[in-house]
């Protein structure tokens, strides 16, 4: 079957690798039907030193289930699922506390301890099938839905884990730092949630106006010592008290200091590119409180999905392109330099 | 009047300096009737640079109120007043939030904008005196109940800031590094907050045996990786889902990052001594929040104050030795080689 490996930053390949096969009798194959590359996809895009074994790419993917294992009892042949990006039981104490990216048996795709594949391909083994996927009755290959069911893989759960990180509650004034898919989708969270005012930091002009759509109330496309002010101005002086940061380097934590009110939160969702920061007395001298991470979107799919099939909802705007399979390294091209907000891949 | 005045790290002296004045028609005079050195006051005492003028120290005291500004009207002269460590106004959006730190107009003790002078003293001028001070009417200098209503200043506050912030609740297993005498209030406040384990890292045995009268359920002496994994092993394998840290220096917040829960809330009110720390994947995976800062004791002086008036709690327990003021150069060396654990001057 066909998949998307990188060999080294910039160098994305699609090659035929062998069919997946059940290994454990908890595993699924499920044969992709959406997939797409991510934000944090451009990250080894930038930085992977060269690799004589490519690495397989991708973490988001929606399916039919071809083949489970024997132990496997929620899930069958034939059904439509949703594959959060992380992989987990469901049943150990992390997961019954909602938070399974800590799951004690799970772990990521195209990860070595698990072995297992990235989803940017035609077929992927899913481990603890019954724990990861969520089967979603009465979808069809050319359902309409198919783009917002595919953000239920990771970015609208991203984005809801950001507003609901930082206790974004009704009346709230919120800045989302950050105009792609998981800024945008924080956008809409921050609406689901009742935030008031809702301040997107992004310049790309088509992703704001999009942002706008989801629910934000005003955009500041400056950036630096410039867009904090203008953020704090339109805060009403003081900043504000919810900042979701969907971004992942580190202009965009000084930024989020740099608008989030004394007493105030930062949710952090984007994969941080660094490992220290600023913790010292400008951050805990005004009480600020840090939090977010990784999102447990498979703890949000049921709570989300409702919007998403009644139509109440349309986070699959968020996908601006869609391609073939084939064409996967133009699609990470395109998004490097932001010709696409986020590429979709047909199977 | 004699003042303690710092000039170099090691460096203290008690001089006459002028006797305090009112300045604004908000100001109130208080003469001294006991003040303490703070571990924080230990940080300058390290690596504070040699200064032609010394600073004044302290930011803890309890007194009698000696005279008051033409716009006083809560506090008159002859109230016994608790100081807590920052100036606030009382009115401003942040102190009706509670969160006094960041006060609109106040700040701390020797601060050079706020003309301030510290409390390690004969007696202070105390601007703003009407939302800084706390009357404690019945209270006479001969009060057996000096000592806990001074840590209400300051220590008892900050403890009760770290359990506060972190969310301590019932039932909770929680950490506290350090067992000074922030971290032995931390012990306190997460006891009366219900927390049913509450794991002491300390290892002068003096304090984690007062931490135990004031509620530890286990102390861990060891540090490092040793106390990190005893910490774990203590609260069942995955770490707590608490973790006061009260001391401020980077290896206590490296053992933070080591002992909590993924998921789990580490809350800093000791001072930071550094200004960058780990904010990479190891906190970020881990969907940890970071809370805490600098005690806006103001907002915990009337809540906490009942506790001591009927004798239920006794955080005076953590002064072990009384000074005189001129003594005070004694009492910082004595808490520096940690003869002391907490010096009260009596004035």
């Amino acid at each position: 079957m066909k998949a998307t490996l990188m060999y080294a930053a910039g160098d994305v390949r699609v090659e035929e690798i062998p069919d997946p096969v059940l290994k454990e009798p908890t595993d699924a194959i499920v044969r992709v039907v959406r997939s797409c590359i991510c934000g944090s996809d451009l990250h080894p895009y930038h930085s992977m030193k060269v690799a004589t074994h490519g690495q397989t790419m991708g973490h988001e993917f929606i399916g039919v289930v071809e083949d489970t294992g024997a132990e496997v009892t929620s899930i069958r042949k034939g059904d439509f699922v949703i594959a959060p990006f992380a992989v987990s039981d469901g049943t150990c104490e992390f997961c019954r506390e909602g938070l399974h990216t800590s799951c004690l048996h799970g772990g990521f795709w195209n990860d070595g301890d698990l072995g297992t594949q990235g989803g940017q391909a035609e077929a992927v083994r899913v481990p603890l099938a019954d724990g990861t996927l969520v089967a979603v009755p009465g979808i069809t290959e050319d359902s309409p839905l198919l783009a917002s069911l595919l953000t239920l893989s990771d970015v609208y759960g991203t984005g809801w884990h950001a507003a609901r990180a930082a206790g974004v509650t009704g009346g709230d004034t919120v800045a989302v730092i950050g105009d792609g898919a998981v800024g945008l989708m924080a956008v809409l969270a921050a609406k689901q949630l009742g935030a008031e005012q809702i301040i997107l930091m992004g310049r790309h002009q088509a992703r704001t106006d999009l942002g706008r759509e989801y629910g934000a109330t005003d955009v500041v496309a400056e950036r630096g010592e410039e867009g904090i002010a203008k953020v704090r101005d339109l805060a009403g002086g003081r900043g504000v008290r919810k900042v979701l940061e969907a971004v992942g380097h580190l202009p965009a934590y000084d930024q989020a200091l740099g608008v989030v009110r004394d007493g105030g939160t930062i949710a952090r969702v984007g994969v941080p590119q660094y490992s220290e920061a600023q913790l010292g007395w400008r951050f805990f001298g005004r009480n600020l409180t840090l939090t977010g991470g990784p999102a447990p979107a498979r703890a949000y799919i049921e709570p989300l999905l409702p919007g998403v099939l009644d139509g109440s909802v349309n986070p699959g705007k968020v996908f601006d392109r869609t391609i073939e399979i084939d064409q996967t390294p133009e699609g990470y091209a395109a998004m490097d330099v932001r010709e696409a907000l986020k590429v979709m891949i047909r199977l």
